[in-house]
């Protein structure tokens, strides 16, 4: 059942207004434009404007310069392969977002204008895509930590069918620093390749839970204005981490055992999840370091040598191994800035025997690798 | 317990960073700033702009021009009472969010910065923020609907204490035209402010459920690129309106019976309000009009006249008040465009003797009334 995704549902419902004016108006106003060779136009009015330029990862080399006809600027991408692309515009110097693209998602503190490239079924921009299969349930619910000594905000996505009484199998899935617990759900598109892989027959259904791995924030910056930051014990999230797996188990019918229980993070997430696999050794059977910053300290040293230097951190990362889970997964792209600690830990593994599975693609330290580990990790799962 | 709530703890967790920044700055950057006046600051950088201009609702008259300060376009606000404001800037003419604020809400298609001015506890822009009190929980969930012949997204907020196994009365909480199942709770704000009135022991704790109204979307814009649109049976929204109730049902805890379920809307949803509460005579104890469009066709005859004119309506109307409901509350401002249908509908209630209740303030077709609205309606609920 192949078909060309050319998002002909996006132009027909989300433009087919601006569409209708363009026919009266003398250019083109349409933004973002799939043309049919594969690139993509997009536009911005200012007709005032001295100068506009255009960034993004739909765009090469920084910068672009766009094109003024009456006032309409444009630009047009190279041909794309499948992904899901940011871009934002600059007029005179300021930031602006495309007025005719309701997609738009939020980094950290910065907002980009967003679309997705789509050839086939199962490609990557399809998965990223909401299609017309059986849809999770998404809950943001709030949790009580004892251990941080606060109420706290988190995400989980429950797969079709979950209502009907079955217990399922549980992914932690954990942001990198600067996110929250809305990160893996817009940027990382955590219930489209769910909904996709499970509709596909890629992935088993399972639970993701989706916290907020800032220990001093109840919720995203974005909800929690007015409630108090550090209002709690100051706590490690890393030690905290068993008050959402038990409000996992009394909250939702899920399936136990580290046959059953995953956990994995992109940079910051990373980290979190070399962490807290250490501490609960046997308790994942299936683990994933996305992009992840790997170090027992902010040190130069290497992980050899902490390890050394901590030999209770090296006692328990043997512990876990001993507990022979199912997976031991690590993932990084060929310029990523934390490549280098990534290699020590390879060489560390590799020097104690412990078992571990390595995929390396190209970029950096971006959410499209992130979304394409999820994609891979996933079908790993239970 | 009243404190001065000026928002410190917005400008201390959002712009901490924007905050050192500016001391190494020649000119303050900050935005939104709170003065200690109760005015509000905007600010803009666009060293290269001709001219700029802010719109909002804390702006009054249109388009104002800001003031250029070396490249920070700055506009100061009139003393602004508690609400939540909306604004955006032209840059040379193209829409500029404030990259200062990380407040952002959509409006159909339409984005806006936002901020919340606070004075007191319990005022409406306390309502609408944050506070360190018990949440309730919100769910996008899947629900089928047989009669549209689709599966369809909507939100469900449950209140503190729901999983404890009691069951809540429910409120049905419709958006208008152009709305979608996320618009009451980004722009109406409805999980703060039930949060914060059930805290202030000022609303029992209810379940609240926010479909989507128009029979033909899956989804909102966002989520439902590619999914197809008029997929389904093409059936009428407010007939379908049992499957949302069935769904609620067999999923959620919840009281049954008029005396704990109310129906609400504003706009279009209070049309929906208007004819599902008349197909359903006895289902709903409670029901809200917030500035709703008030007509069983499009046409310029009275009510009264287009009820004669369809007699099953007629008596539709007269078994929903021959089943006694507690409160039939009618809500509009002034200016509101639909104010004279109100005048109609309030007309025909006191000409059949039919009680109901009624609420008018200043202000026209505005989230603004909605959200006064939905406040004072929740206390009048259970």
């Amino acid at each position: 059942m192949k078909r060309l995704f050319l998002l002909a549902a996006t132009l027909l419902t989300a433009f087919a207004a601006q569409a209708q004016q363009a026919i009266f108006e003398k250019h083109d106003t349409r933004s973002p434009q799939f043309n049919d060779d594969g690139t993509v136009t997009l536009r911005v009015k200012a007709p005032e404007a001295k100068k506009v330029t255009v960034i993004g990862d739909c765009i090469k080399g920084g910068h672009q310069e766009m094109t003024n006809q009456d006032g309409i600027w444009s630009y047009t991408t190279a041909v794309l392969p499948p992904e899901l692309y940011s871009y934002r515009f600059y007029v005179d110097g300021a930031e602006v977002q495309d007025a005719g693209n309701i997609e738009r998602s939020r980094d950290v503190r910065s907002f980009m204008s967003t679309f997705i490239v789509s050839k086939e079924e199962g490609d990557c921009g399809y998965l990223y895509q909401n299609h017309n299969v059986e849809h999770g349930d998404v809950a943001h619910v709030w949790y009580d930590s004892p251990q941080l000594g606060m109420k706290r905000r988190m995400s989980i996505y429950t797969p079709p069918g979950y209502d009907k009484g079955k217990a399922y199998p549980v992914l932690y899935l954990l942001h990198g620093a600067g996110g929250d617990e809305e990160a893996w759900l817009t940027l990382g598109r955590t219930a489209q390749i769910m909904d996709n892989l499970i509709a596909l027959g890629k992935a088993k259904p399972m639970i993701v839970v989706m916290p907020n791995g800032n220990a001093s924030e109840a919720a995203a910056k974005t909800l929690s204005i007015s409630l108090p930051l550090r209002e709690g014990r100051g706590g490690s999230y890393e030690e905290s981490f068993s008050d959402i797996m038990n409000y996992m188990k009394s909250h939702y019918k899920i399936k136990k055992g580290a046959d059953n229980t995953a956990l994995c993070g992109l940079s910051m997430g990373g980290y979190h999840t070399f962490r807290i696999s250490m501490l609960n050794a046997g308790t994942f059977g299936y683990m994933g370091l996305f992009s992840a910053a790997v170090r027992l300290e902010r040190t130069e040293k290497s992980l050899e040598q902490q390890l050394a230097e901590h030999p209770e951190a090296a006692a328990q990362l043997k512990a876990l191994f001993a507990a022979k889970p199912h997976l031991y997964w690590i993932a990084i792209g060929k310029d990523d800035f934390l490549f280098q600690q990534n290699v020590a830990l390879r060489q560390y593994l590799d020097k104690m025997q412990y078992p571990y599975e390595y995929f390396e693609n190209e970029g950096g330290h971006i959410w499209r690798n992130w979304r394409i580990y999820l994609s891979m990790f996933a079908q790993r799962l239970f």
